[in-house]
């Protein structure tokens, strides 16, 4: 929840009686500022928070919030340590409520700031023909930047990079020595949203990109920001050509993922992990270290340290092997 | 068959004996003109039609048309209502007199009219830099159009929608409020022709593709358009990234289609469907309303409304997890 | 290994010792001039050889090379013939090697030398805006080329091809009548290094693309240059959009590969073979002539000729229907 970046733009001293009125409750008597919206493990006194599972109950003890966002079913366990806000949907609620905070999260298709590169503020840096560059962008020196590409606004990307032709990088921190190819899209908002009929209520996406030193992203690939979390590729990790990596994944440093692999939301992949073509990995699960995955499998459980599997669901890749043989 | 859109110039009134000719066929006594080539259920009485199936026979009945395309089997059938044209494959010879009557529809891959938008035209529209927009395009207030996009001739795009970066449209109409993000490409024609060994033959894509209002396509999408029909994306219906959706493809509304699932030609899908990654749906198949078809899923037959289906091939979704417990 | 390429610009006459010092080894009392490193089968009495299975024993019987490059097992038997030069992994030597001869094979990200065209060198070309052509191009009568688009110098395309928007081609020959369609990224370097905990060592792809006559390369596909030998996709063979070829792999005759299909390294594909969407082909594997592979198949086994197979993994597709009644 505590995200330190130079992308989104936090919104200072909320009145309780707009943060109620979002979620479609009453005022209360005394209205008051609050600060932000966070976990009950960092809150201040000022922030809201929200519950939305007993497990938290330990951290609700030692939370400063005074303020937290909770389903009806919590009520009476939260009322004797603070004040409750009961809704239908926490998580709905703690979107909406991010979103009066990080006001500019929605909305972020287009920069419309970018310009051609002002070759000043960029002495160490070659730049091919048509590239946009937005404001405040950073870029190490000796990287190398092709055609076309646009960078939008506050990026910062290391030294010794290589950028391709064609590609879109934003609301991401680059490190040193990492090549993106050609046509990839770094940094786009994730598919997340709440479904509803007449018309999808989209959630803010305020975390960000961050591919460590030394790793490689190939072609054509697409890695989402993360919503409230953010998107990690880790040191020396490298990644072929038509990867889709979906909002707050974490992938691990020296893996190795091939050509057509996707990654759904919030799926955690350890150190070493190597990931055959066309593989698919369910969101929210956890890849261990020195795990290997077969081309094609489609894994939709949690893989333990140092296991080999293959197959659709994923299994032992001895078990797949014999069992089809 | 009756395809009203701005893309395609039908040609009037082309002689019996030049269709005849395109079909290896011999001229008949007397030549007339032909309007255009139509099913046997909308063709008036000026125009060609065809008839593969025996299925039809009542429209054959009822049909204006008085020259008929069909296989020798048919011959029989056909003579007592009008004038059978006998060839070898019905579909080809709809489609090489298609072309006759839509002579630019094999010859689509470049519009070399596209130009700088002149901002008289579009004095509500935000345009990013390097945007390529042909004649006659129509783009609705307060749309924006990022960097590097080109939006070919006729294409029309409604109001308050959003295209991403290096985006490029064809032969689409886009409704209000929908958001087409970077790096796809909407309405190429479709993967359509007959094999030969020497050199494949193309077959005319007139179809277009039309996106509803409230839809947002993802990035690096590829959604061709149709060939005799339209493909279609519903209302409200969003769609992640690198998803394929070939020709004639119909997807209702409120559908949410996630990372790299892939179309063949001709599905239909219903209303509040919604696809797990990498779920591949094969050709021409049917698939209801209310569906959950679980990522990686192949489906290879009909599913009917209000199922779960998963695996590969797709089947219920409990089956599939017992199976493979 | 012998690939005549106006790409990659061979060194002439390294020392021997400046081979050893890369390789890690001592050098030897007398230094000489190396030409270039080859197979045993075609090396010169100039060249620097290697040898890494005893199934190459009549061929280094009868080589010329006069220093191989090999693991100690082999010592006592080139040792015969002429001086073993002892590694761990020959394979990685040669890479090593490679590169010395090539150098500027590893670093082939943006060519920055491209420009707007000089119309005097294309009179019969027709070319969109903000195209960027490099060095000693050539490009055939009659062929279109899209806007935004990249080719890179040394770049051979064929007369009569249409190369759509926002294509890049690079290190390819491409032949008469061809269409790489919009967004394709044509020649990048393929996904081969040998991973190393801090930093993973690239090697070298001195192989090209070369796409026979009549071929037809979708939207966004990618299609990688070979290492050591080419990438080739054969005449009349069709290609559907978002697919993935990596490097080594060659396609031939009029095939038809539908959308989201992936080829690992090296595959080696017959004459007209017809792949269904999503389907995935295995490294180093051999496909036939005339076989049929069902979308959503991933090949991990030789398939002969004639075959029609189906599944995950792959078999015989009537067994395939059968067990999944």
């Amino acid at each position: 929840m505590k995200i330190k970046n130079p992308f989104f733009k936090k919104k200072q001293n909320i009145n309780l009686s707009i943060i109620l009125n979002k979620l479609g409750k009453k005022r209360i008597s005394k209205d008051i500022k609050i600060n932000n919206i966070s976990n009950l493990h960092t809150a201040s006194s000022k922030d809201i928070s929200f519950m939305n599972s007993l497990k938290y109950l330990d951290s609700l003890k030692k939370s400063k919030a005074k303020y937290i966002i909770c389903n009806e079913a919590h009520f009476n366990k939260i009322k004797n340590f603070c004040y409750p806000i009961v809704v239908k949907d926490v998580l709905k609620s703690v979107y909406k409520i991010t979103e009066l905070f990080f006001p500019g999260s929605l909305d972020d298709a287009i920069d419309f700031s970018v310009l051609k590169p002002n070759i000043k503020n960029f002495k160490k840096v070659k730049f091919g023909h048509n590239v946009l560059i937005g404001e405040k962008v950073k870029i190490g020196n000796n990287t190398l930047i092709g055609h076309n590409t646009i960078i939008e606004s506050n990026t910062i990307i290391g030294s010794n990079c290589v950028i391709g032709n064609n590609v879109l990088i934003k609301y991401s921190i680059i490190g040193n020595n990492v090549r993106i190819l050609d046509g990839s899209i770094i940094g786009k908002k994730g598919f997340g949203f709440f479904p509803n009929i007449k018309k999808n209520i989209r959630y803010p996406h305020i975390g960000i990109v961050i591919i460590e030193e030394n790793a490689e992203i190939g072609c054509n690939n697409t890695i989402d920001r993360g919503s409230l979390s953010n998107t990690v590729i880790g040191k020396n990790t490298f990644i072929d050509n038509q990867v889709h990596i979906a909002h707050n994944v974490c992938i691990g440093n020296n893996c190795i993922i091939t050509g057509q692999v996707g990654f759904a939301g919030s799926a955690k992949i350890g150190n070493k992990v190597y990931i055959g073509g066309q593989a698919g990995i369910s969101g929210h699960l956890k890849i261990g270290n020195n795990v290997q995955i077969g081309g094609g499998s489609g894994v939709i459980k949690n893989i333990p340290d140092n296991s080999k599997v293959m197959g659709y669901p994923a299994k032992d890749i001895r078990k797949f092997l014999k069992d089809n043989k």
